[in-house]
């Protein structure tokens, strides 16, 4: 990037580096920062600093927390006889949008991909199994993504789970609510047909 | 933003307010910044508040700079005989890739537009003003947008300038190279045909 301020380049840059920000973006980003005044970019890259120094895992479930236990597992409301495993805090969010789900959580941080040299280990398998000594503990929900990754990580975590006598459950397959049938994958829909219920 | 740490959804509040990023690429943005090390953390912030602090207006051209005079107004390779008038830096960094122009550049910082309640004394045509007292100036190129105000600002400028005896030009209108003739709106079309020449 030919320019006169090495300091707007470089800030430039450093926005081109992040995900999903191209050379447009990056340089529209870069001008809104030069545009704020000193407070509002302290309170900027204060937020930044201090997010990544005070978020660390919650001991029980791998979310991302500020304090110990993070606040789904310090709820007494919750149903701590389930467990719904995921990949990542974006699906606890996701499924916190429902409103619907009341049990605790399990967050994997990733899935067993042998592709990418991923395997278990890497993985929070091992912290949810010591869970499991729990005698509350009744079901399993795996809702690891669709994909060839998560259905493995799902398939590797049942297989661990149902000797010790707990229920283990994967999320229903189907179409998507709002979609359009005539878009629909054939396996979603072989999987919807299969799936199917009386009405 | 349901989530036990409120540093994350803070940071992930504090990229959804930067254009163009959308809530999606917050959360995504925000994670990939928690998955920097320190490092790397150090090295985002301090290019946000070095790049805050130390670029101001170059004191000829008033585009960005972190020095008092920007790299082309200090280039004495450059024809300053012509001044092409920008609306922003922006606009520089595009004249700038394609290697063509050789001339100084004058930065508005804006273009007049009174809907948005920013007058001539709000740009910096003044300062572009007292720039033409220098007897080199042969020729100030207006390169505002083509947009409603674009053409408002080029065509207050120009005013202000013919007095002065200094040919005053405005970019080609035309159809943009490699586009479509068949996407081409209307005005656009006109305007190449009235400006075609003969090959």
């Amino acid at each position: 990037m030919a320019n006169s301020a090495a300091p707007l380049a470089r800030l430039i840059e450093l926005f081109e580096r992040l995900p999903g920000i191209g050379n447009k973006s990056a340089q529209k980003l870069a001008f809104h920062i030069l545009n704020m005044n000193d407070a509002q970019i302290k309170y900027f890259t204060d937020t930044i600093t201090n997010a990544h120094e005070k978020i660390h895992r919650c001991e029980v479930c791998c979310d991302l927390t500020d304090s110990d236990k993070c606040y789904i597992c310090s709820d007494e409301k919750r149903d701590n006889s389930t467990i719904c495993v995921v990949e990542n805090t974006k699906d606890v969010m996701a499924f916190e949008r429902t409103r619907e789900y009341n049990g605790l959580y399990h967050v994997l941080h990733g899935a067993i991909s042998p592709m990418n040299n991923i395997g278990p280990d890497d993985i929070t398998v091992k912290h949810l199994i010591s869970r499991l000594s729990d005698d509350n503990i009744k079901e399993i929900i795996m809702a690891t993504n669709p994909t060839v990754e998560g259905e493995a990580t799902a398939m590797y975590i049942s297989r661990l789970i149902k000797p010790l006598g707990i229920k283990v459950t994967r999320l229903a397959y189907g179409v998507p609510v709002g979609a359009d049938l005539e878009y629909a994958d054939e396996v979603t829909l072989t999987r919807a047909i299969e799936g199917r219920s009386e009405i």
